[in-house]
Protein backbone atom coordinates (compact mmCIF):
# COMPACT_ATOMS: atom_id res chain seq x y z
CA UNK A 1 0.00 0.00 0.00
CA UNK A 2 1.22 3.19 -0.88
CA UNK A 3 1.70 5.68 1.73
CA UNK A 4 -0.45 8.80 2.06
CA UNK A 5 2.37 11.37 1.93
CA UNK A 6 3.63 9.76 -1.20
CA UNK A 7 0.69 10.52 -2.87
CA UNK A 8 0.50 13.87 -1.79
CA UNK A 9 3.10 16.73 -3.03
CA UNK A 10 5.33 17.51 0.10
CA UNK A 11 3.62 21.06 0.45
CA UNK A 12 0.17 19.74 0.68
CA UNK A 13 1.46 17.35 3.12
CA UNK A 14 2.69 20.25 5.45
CA UNK A 15 -0.60 22.30 5.24
CA UNK A 16 -2.13 18.90 6.11
CA UNK A 17 0.39 18.48 9.00
CA UNK A 18 -0.73 22.00 10.22
CA UNK A 19 -3.93 21.41 10.11
CA UNK A 20 -4.29 18.19 11.86
CA UNK A 21 -2.78 20.27 14.74
CA UNK A 22 -5.66 21.59 15.65
CA UNK A 23 -8.16 19.83 18.09
CA UNK A 24 -10.75 18.28 16.59
CA UNK A 25 -9.19 17.67 13.64
CA UNK A 26 -8.39 14.05 12.40
CA UNK A 27 -5.70 13.16 9.84
CA UNK A 28 -8.81 12.50 7.60
CA UNK A 29 -10.47 15.38 8.00
CA UNK A 30 -7.28 17.31 7.76
CA UNK A 31 -6.57 15.74 4.46
CA UNK A 32 -10.08 16.57 2.95
CA UNK A 33 -9.64 20.51 4.87
CA UNK A 34 -6.62 20.94 2.59
CA UNK A 35 -7.71 19.94 -0.15
CA UNK A 36 -11.21 21.80 0.26
CA UNK A 37 -8.59 24.86 0.52
CA UNK A 38 -6.11 24.56 -2.81
CA UNK A 39 -9.68 23.09 -4.90
CA UNK A 40 -11.36 26.72 -4.49
CA UNK A 41 -10.05 29.73 -6.46
CA UNK A 42 -6.89 30.85 -6.09
CA UNK A 43 -7.85 33.68 -4.43
CA UNK A 44 -9.18 31.68 -1.40
CA UNK A 45 -6.13 30.96 -0.54
CA UNK A 46 -4.97 34.52 -1.01
CA UNK A 47 -8.11 35.61 1.76
CA UNK A 48 -7.05 33.16 4.05
CA UNK A 49 -3.73 33.54 4.29
CA UNK A 50 -4.19 37.27 4.59
CA UNK A 51 -6.55 36.77 7.46
CA UNK A 52 -4.62 34.68 8.98
CA UNK A 53 -1.66 37.10 9.03
CA UNK A 54 -3.82 39.93 10.26
CA UNK A 55 -5.12 37.94 13.24
CA UNK A 56 -0.77 37.22 13.60
CA UNK A 57 -0.55 40.84 13.49
CA UNK A 58 -3.40 42.74 15.47
CA UNK A 59 -4.82 39.95 17.95
CA UNK A 60 -3.70 40.74 21.51
CA UNK A 61 -5.04 40.33 25.33
CA UNK A 62 -7.22 42.44 26.65
CA UNK A 63 -4.80 43.99 29.60
CA UNK A 64 -7.89 43.90 32.38
CA UNK A 65 -9.97 40.86 31.19
CA UNK A 66 -6.83 38.70 29.29
CA UNK A 67 -9.64 38.02 26.55
CA UNK A 68 -8.36 38.45 22.77
CA UNK A 69 -9.21 41.85 21.10
CA UNK A 70 -6.64 44.16 18.25
CA UNK A 71 -6.28 47.12 21.43
CA UNK A 72 -5.43 47.30 24.19
CA UNK A 73 -8.74 46.86 25.79
CA UNK A 74 -11.59 44.45 24.83
CA UNK A 75 -15.03 45.93 23.96
CA UNK A 76 -16.38 44.39 27.03
CA UNK A 77 -14.23 45.76 29.30
CA UNK A 78 -14.82 49.45 27.77
CA UNK A 79 -18.54 48.94 27.90
CA UNK A 80 -19.59 51.27 30.70
CA UNK A 81 -23.22 49.88 30.89
CA UNK A 82 -21.47 46.37 32.03
CA UNK A 83 -21.32 46.15 36.04
CA UNK A 84 -17.95 45.91 37.87
CA UNK A 85 -19.08 44.43 40.42
CA UNK A 86 -18.79 41.17 38.72
CA UNK A 87 -16.62 39.28 37.58
CA UNK A 88 -16.90 36.07 35.55
CA UNK A 89 -13.95 34.11 35.51
CA UNK A 90 -13.57 31.36 32.48
CA UNK A 91 -11.18 29.15 30.67
CA UNK A 92 -11.67 31.08 26.91
CA UNK A 93 -13.17 33.24 24.40
CA UNK A 94 -15.39 30.52 23.38
CA UNK A 95 -17.03 30.23 27.29
CA UNK A 96 -17.45 34.04 26.86
CA UNK A 97 -20.05 33.56 23.71
CA UNK A 98 -21.74 30.60 25.31
CA UNK A 99 -22.20 32.97 28.22
CA UNK A 100 -22.86 36.42 26.02
CA UNK A 101 -24.88 34.51 23.81
CA UNK A 102 -27.37 33.92 26.86
CA UNK A 103 -27.83 37.89 27.09
CA UNK A 104 -27.70 37.25 31.27
CA UNK A 105 -24.80 38.50 32.40
CA UNK A 106 -23.98 42.07 32.61
CA UNK A 107 -20.60 42.27 34.29
CA UNK A 108 -17.26 41.80 33.55
CA UNK A 109 -15.40 38.38 32.63
CA UNK A 110 -11.65 37.13 33.40
CA UNK A 111 -10.14 34.72 30.75
CA UNK A 112 -7.62 32.24 32.24
CA UNK A 113 -6.38 30.94 28.53
CA UNK A 114 -6.24 27.36 30.36
CA UNK A 115 -7.11 25.00 33.25
CA UNK A 116 -4.46 24.54 35.31
CA UNK A 117 -3.78 20.65 35.02
CA UNK A 118 -1.06 19.22 36.93
CA UNK A 119 -1.10 15.58 35.20
CA UNK A 120 -0.64 17.28 31.79
CA UNK A 121 1.97 19.48 33.10
CA UNK A 122 -0.11 23.18 33.08
CA UNK A 123 1.16 24.93 36.36
CA UNK A 124 -1.13 27.97 37.47
CA UNK A 125 2.09 30.14 36.02
CA UNK A 126 1.58 28.97 32.60
CA UNK A 127 -2.25 30.10 32.61
CA UNK A 128 -3.60 33.74 33.55
CA UNK A 129 -4.97 32.13 37.51
CA UNK A 130 -2.08 34.33 39.06
CA UNK A 131 -2.90 37.58 37.45
CA UNK A 132 -6.58 36.96 38.10
CA UNK A 133 -5.48 36.48 41.92
CA UNK A 134 -3.97 39.54 41.93
CA UNK A 135 -6.76 41.72 40.66
CA UNK A 136 -9.02 40.36 42.97
CA UNK A 137 -6.47 40.83 46.10
CA UNK A 138 -6.33 44.69 44.82
CA UNK A 139 -9.85 45.10 44.41
CA UNK A 140 -11.40 47.76 46.80
CA UNK A 141 -15.39 47.61 46.33
CA UNK A 142 -17.50 44.92 46.78
CA UNK A 143 -17.14 42.29 44.18
CA UNK A 144 -18.79 39.71 42.83
CA UNK A 145 -16.46 36.80 41.46
CA UNK A 146 -18.71 34.29 39.78
CA UNK A 147 -16.59 30.93 38.96
CA UNK A 148 -17.39 29.88 34.97
CA UNK A 149 -14.64 27.17 35.23
CA UNK A 150 -15.77 24.42 32.83
CA UNK A 151 -17.36 21.33 35.71
CA UNK A 152 -14.56 18.79 34.88
CA UNK A 153 -11.75 18.05 37.37
CA UNK A 154 -8.98 20.06 35.96
CA UNK A 155 -12.36 23.08 35.79
CA UNK A 156 -12.97 22.33 39.63
CA UNK A 157 -8.91 21.97 40.56
CA UNK A 158 -8.66 25.63 38.89
CA UNK A 159 -11.70 26.99 40.98
CA UNK A 160 -10.77 25.62 44.18
CA UNK A 161 -6.72 27.25 43.31
CA UNK A 162 -8.68 30.18 42.91
CA UNK A 163 -10.76 30.07 46.08
CA UNK A 164 -7.91 29.57 48.29
CA UNK A 165 -5.80 32.16 47.06
CA UNK A 166 -8.23 35.19 47.21
CA UNK A 167 -7.48 36.67 50.77
CA UNK A 168 -9.43 39.97 49.76
CA UNK A 169 -12.95 39.85 52.00
CA UNK A 170 -14.82 42.28 49.85
CA UNK A 171 -14.73 39.33 47.31
CA UNK A 172 -17.92 36.68 47.62
CA UNK A 173 -17.47 34.02 45.36
CA UNK A 174 -20.14 31.66 43.74
CA UNK A 175 -20.11 29.52 41.27
CA UNK A 176 -22.54 28.49 38.40
CA UNK A 177 -25.54 26.04 39.58
CA UNK A 178 -25.35 22.34 38.70
CA UNK A 179 -28.39 20.83 37.54
CA UNK A 180 -30.41 19.34 34.94
CA UNK A 181 -29.92 21.32 31.41
CA UNK A 182 -33.39 23.00 30.44
CA UNK A 183 -35.62 21.11 28.11
CA UNK A 184 -33.76 17.84 29.46
CA UNK A 185 -35.37 14.60 29.83
CA UNK A 186 -35.12 13.16 33.51
CA UNK A 187 -35.02 9.67 32.07
CA UNK A 188 -31.89 10.39 29.97
CA UNK A 189 -30.05 12.44 32.81
CA UNK A 190 -26.51 10.83 34.05
CA UNK A 191 -26.76 10.13 37.63
CA UNK A 192 -24.26 12.40 38.92
CA UNK A 193 -26.28 15.70 37.24
CA UNK A 194 -29.15 14.06 38.87
CA UNK A 195 -27.65 13.55 42.29
CA UNK A 196 -26.49 17.32 41.99
CA UNK A 197 -29.95 18.49 40.66
CA UNK A 198 -31.50 16.53 43.65
CA UNK A 199 -28.79 18.28 46.10
CA UNK A 200 -29.05 21.40 44.83
CA UNK A 201 -33.31 21.62 44.75
CA UNK A 202 -34.87 24.78 45.71
CA UNK A 203 -38.22 25.56 46.66
CA UNK A 204 -41.17 26.26 44.61
CA UNK B 1 -28.30 39.24 22.79
CA UNK B 2 -24.91 40.51 21.50
CA UNK B 3 -23.98 39.31 18.20
CA UNK B 4 -20.82 37.55 17.42
CA UNK B 5 -19.20 39.89 15.55
CA UNK B 6 -19.44 42.30 18.44
CA UNK B 7 -17.74 40.58 20.54
CA UNK B 8 -14.73 39.19 18.67
CA UNK B 9 -12.17 41.43 17.26
CA UNK B 10 -12.85 42.21 12.62
CA UNK B 11 -9.78 40.08 11.93
CA UNK B 12 -11.00 37.28 13.66
CA UNK B 13 -14.71 37.33 12.44
CA UNK B 14 -12.62 37.34 9.14
CA UNK B 15 -10.66 34.52 9.50
CA UNK B 16 -13.65 32.53 10.75
CA UNK B 17 -15.84 33.79 7.65
CA UNK B 18 -12.60 32.24 5.32
CA UNK B 19 -12.88 28.76 7.35
CA UNK B 20 -16.67 28.94 7.39
CA UNK B 21 -16.40 28.44 3.36
CA UNK B 22 -14.83 25.10 3.40
CA UNK B 23 -17.20 22.04 2.68
CA UNK B 24 -18.58 20.57 6.09
CA UNK B 25 -17.40 23.50 8.50
CA UNK B 26 -20.16 25.14 10.43
CA UNK B 27 -20.63 28.72 11.39
CA UNK B 28 -19.65 26.76 15.16
CA UNK B 29 -16.86 24.70 13.58
CA UNK B 30 -15.27 27.67 11.92
CA UNK B 31 -15.35 29.53 15.09
CA UNK B 32 -13.48 27.07 17.24
CA UNK B 33 -10.51 26.34 14.51
CA UNK B 34 -10.29 29.91 14.57
CA UNK B 35 -9.69 30.07 18.09
CA UNK B 36 -7.86 27.66 18.47
CA UNK B 37 -5.45 28.14 15.53
CA UNK B 38 -4.52 31.45 17.63
CA UNK B 39 -4.61 29.73 21.10
CA UNK B 40 -1.64 27.97 19.70
CA UNK B 41 1.52 29.34 20.27
CA UNK B 42 2.96 32.56 17.58
CA UNK B 43 5.10 30.40 15.57
CA UNK B 44 1.81 27.92 14.49
CA UNK B 45 0.23 30.65 12.35
CA UNK B 46 3.50 31.44 10.95
CA UNK B 47 3.91 27.95 10.44
CA UNK B 48 0.43 27.71 8.76
CA UNK B 49 0.73 30.92 6.73
CA UNK B 50 4.04 29.57 5.26
CA UNK B 51 2.50 26.16 4.30
CA UNK B 52 -0.28 27.92 2.91
CA UNK B 53 1.44 30.14 0.54
CA UNK B 54 4.16 27.35 -0.45
CA UNK B 55 0.42 25.28 -1.22
CA UNK B 56 -0.82 28.24 -3.14
CA UNK B 57 2.49 28.82 -5.06
CA UNK B 58 3.84 24.70 -5.81
CA UNK B 59 0.78 22.86 -6.54
CA UNK B 60 -0.57 22.85 -9.91
CA UNK B 61 -2.29 20.41 -12.28
CA UNK B 62 -0.69 17.22 -13.30
CA UNK B 63 -0.44 17.98 -17.11
CA UNK B 64 -1.49 14.29 -18.01
CA UNK B 65 -3.85 13.15 -15.39
CA UNK B 66 -5.20 16.92 -13.75
CA UNK B 67 -3.92 15.30 -10.48
CA UNK B 68 -2.37 18.10 -8.01
CA UNK B 69 1.51 17.84 -8.50
CA UNK B 70 4.42 20.48 -7.41
CA UNK B 71 5.62 19.62 -11.17
CA UNK B 72 4.54 18.82 -14.59
CA UNK B 73 3.71 15.67 -14.38
CA UNK B 74 2.37 13.66 -10.70
CA UNK B 75 4.18 10.74 -9.41
CA UNK B 76 1.73 8.15 -10.62
CA UNK B 77 1.97 9.36 -14.34
CA UNK B 78 5.47 9.16 -13.98
CA UNK B 79 5.54 5.98 -12.27
CA UNK B 80 7.04 3.59 -15.10
CA UNK B 81 6.08 0.51 -13.14
CA UNK B 82 2.21 1.80 -13.85
CA UNK B 83 0.13 0.10 -16.48
CA UNK B 84 -0.86 2.89 -19.25
CA UNK B 85 -3.37 0.13 -20.90
CA UNK B 86 -6.02 0.95 -17.70
CA UNK B 87 -7.25 4.68 -16.82
CA UNK B 88 -9.41 4.92 -13.83
CA UNK B 89 -11.64 8.46 -14.13
CA UNK B 90 -12.21 9.89 -10.49
CA UNK B 91 -13.46 13.09 -9.35
CA UNK B 92 -11.01 14.50 -7.62
CA UNK B 93 -7.95 13.79 -5.24
CA UNK B 94 -9.50 12.35 -2.26
CA UNK B 95 -11.03 9.48 -4.48
CA UNK B 96 -7.34 8.50 -5.70
CA UNK B 97 -6.10 8.53 -2.19
CA UNK B 98 -9.02 5.61 -1.58
CA UNK B 99 -8.39 4.00 -4.43
CA UNK B 100 -4.32 3.97 -3.97
CA UNK B 101 -5.16 3.12 0.23
CA UNK B 102 -6.56 -0.28 -1.82
CA UNK B 103 -3.62 -1.08 -3.44
CA UNK B 104 -5.20 -3.07 -6.22
CA UNK B 105 -5.24 -0.88 -8.52
CA UNK B 106 -2.28 -0.55 -10.95
CA UNK B 107 -3.43 1.48 -13.98
CA UNK B 108 -3.53 5.58 -14.47
CA UNK B 109 -5.77 8.09 -13.11
CA UNK B 110 -7.61 11.32 -14.36
CA UNK B 111 -9.18 13.68 -12.33
CA UNK B 112 -12.04 15.61 -13.49
CA UNK B 113 -12.31 18.07 -10.54
CA UNK B 114 -15.93 18.47 -10.18
CA UNK B 115 -18.71 16.22 -11.38
CA UNK B 116 -21.22 17.89 -13.82
CA UNK B 117 -24.11 18.66 -12.85
CA UNK B 118 -26.53 21.00 -14.82
CA UNK B 119 -28.96 21.98 -11.97
CA UNK B 120 -25.98 23.63 -10.08
CA UNK B 121 -24.78 25.42 -12.96
CA UNK B 122 -21.69 22.76 -13.53
CA UNK B 123 -21.39 22.66 -16.98
CA UNK B 124 -19.05 20.03 -18.82
CA UNK B 125 -16.53 22.95 -19.92
CA UNK B 126 -16.46 23.43 -15.86
CA UNK B 127 -14.56 20.26 -15.15
CA UNK B 128 -12.08 18.35 -16.93
CA UNK B 129 -14.34 16.17 -18.93
CA UNK B 130 -13.73 17.66 -22.51
CA UNK B 131 -9.91 16.97 -22.01
CA UNK B 132 -10.27 13.29 -21.12
CA UNK B 133 -12.46 12.54 -23.91
CA UNK B 134 -10.24 14.39 -25.94
CA UNK B 135 -7.31 12.40 -24.81
CA UNK B 136 -9.36 9.22 -24.80
CA UNK B 137 -10.35 9.71 -28.64
CA UNK B 138 -6.44 10.21 -29.16
CA UNK B 139 -5.18 7.27 -27.51
CA UNK B 140 -3.40 4.78 -29.86
CA UNK B 141 -3.41 1.49 -27.74
CA UNK B 142 -5.96 -0.80 -26.30
CA UNK B 143 -7.40 0.85 -23.21
CA UNK B 144 -9.26 0.38 -20.06
CA UNK B 145 -11.65 3.51 -19.32
CA UNK B 146 -12.60 2.57 -15.60
CA UNK B 147 -15.44 4.74 -14.26
CA UNK B 148 -14.65 5.65 -10.70
CA UNK B 149 -17.22 8.31 -10.40
CA UNK B 150 -19.62 8.43 -6.80
CA UNK B 151 -22.32 6.81 -7.58
CA UNK B 152 -24.67 9.72 -7.21
CA UNK B 153 -27.09 11.31 -9.51
CA UNK B 154 -24.13 13.64 -10.79
CA UNK B 155 -22.04 10.79 -11.05
CA UNK B 156 -24.13 9.06 -13.35
CA UNK B 157 -24.76 11.47 -15.53
CA UNK B 158 -21.09 12.38 -15.85
CA UNK B 159 -20.38 8.46 -16.65
CA UNK B 160 -23.15 8.69 -19.26
CA UNK B 161 -21.95 11.90 -20.51
CA UNK B 162 -18.16 10.40 -21.07
CA UNK B 163 -19.59 7.44 -22.38
CA UNK B 164 -21.66 8.70 -24.98
CA UNK B 165 -18.61 11.45 -26.33
CA UNK B 166 -15.89 8.46 -26.89
CA UNK B 167 -15.73 7.53 -30.55
CA UNK B 168 -12.49 5.34 -30.26
CA UNK B 169 -13.04 1.85 -30.50
CA UNK B 170 -9.69 1.01 -28.97
CA UNK B 171 -11.10 2.49 -26.00
CA UNK B 172 -13.26 -0.76 -23.84
CA UNK B 173 -15.41 0.82 -20.42
CA UNK B 174 -15.91 -0.86 -17.88
CA UNK B 175 -17.43 0.76 -13.87
CA UNK B 176 -16.98 0.02 -10.47
CA UNK B 177 -18.89 -2.84 -9.36
CA UNK B 178 -22.12 -2.62 -7.25
CA UNK B 179 -23.02 -4.34 -4.76
CA UNK B 180 -22.95 -4.82 -0.56
CA UNK B 181 -19.84 -3.06 1.41
CA UNK B 182 -17.05 -5.85 2.26
CA UNK B 183 -18.65 -6.36 5.87
CA UNK B 184 -22.15 -5.30 5.46
CA UNK B 185 -24.73 -6.93 7.57
CA UNK B 186 -27.34 -7.95 5.09
CA UNK B 187 -30.52 -6.44 7.54
CA UNK B 188 -28.82 -3.01 7.32
CA UNK B 189 -28.31 -2.24 3.62
CA UNK B 190 -30.59 -0.22 1.44
CA UNK B 191 -33.14 -1.49 -0.70
CA UNK B 192 -31.31 -0.15 -3.99
CA UNK B 193 -27.73 -1.70 -2.85
CA UNK B 194 -29.49 -5.12 -2.55
CA UNK B 195 -31.02 -4.75 -5.66
CA UNK B 196 -28.20 -4.06 -7.25
CA UNK B 197 -26.18 -6.56 -5.14
CA UNK B 198 -28.88 -9.73 -6.43
CA UNK B 199 -29.15 -7.66 -10.30
CA UNK B 200 -24.92 -8.16 -10.43
CA UNK B 201 -25.10 -11.42 -8.64
CA UNK B 202 -22.02 -13.60 -9.76
CA UNK B 203 -21.77 -17.38 -9.83
CA UNK B 204 -19.92 -19.65 -7.18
Amino acid sequence: MKEKNEILPTSLNQLIHNLNLLPGIGSKTAQRLGLSMIKRKKNYLDNLISSLSEVSEKLKNCQSCQNICENEFCSICLDEKRSNSQICVIEDTLDLIAIENSGYFKGKYFVIQRLISPLNGIMPSDTMVDMLIKKLNQIEDETELILGLNSTADGEATSMYIVESISNPLISITKLASGLPFGSDLDYADSKTLSQALENRKSF
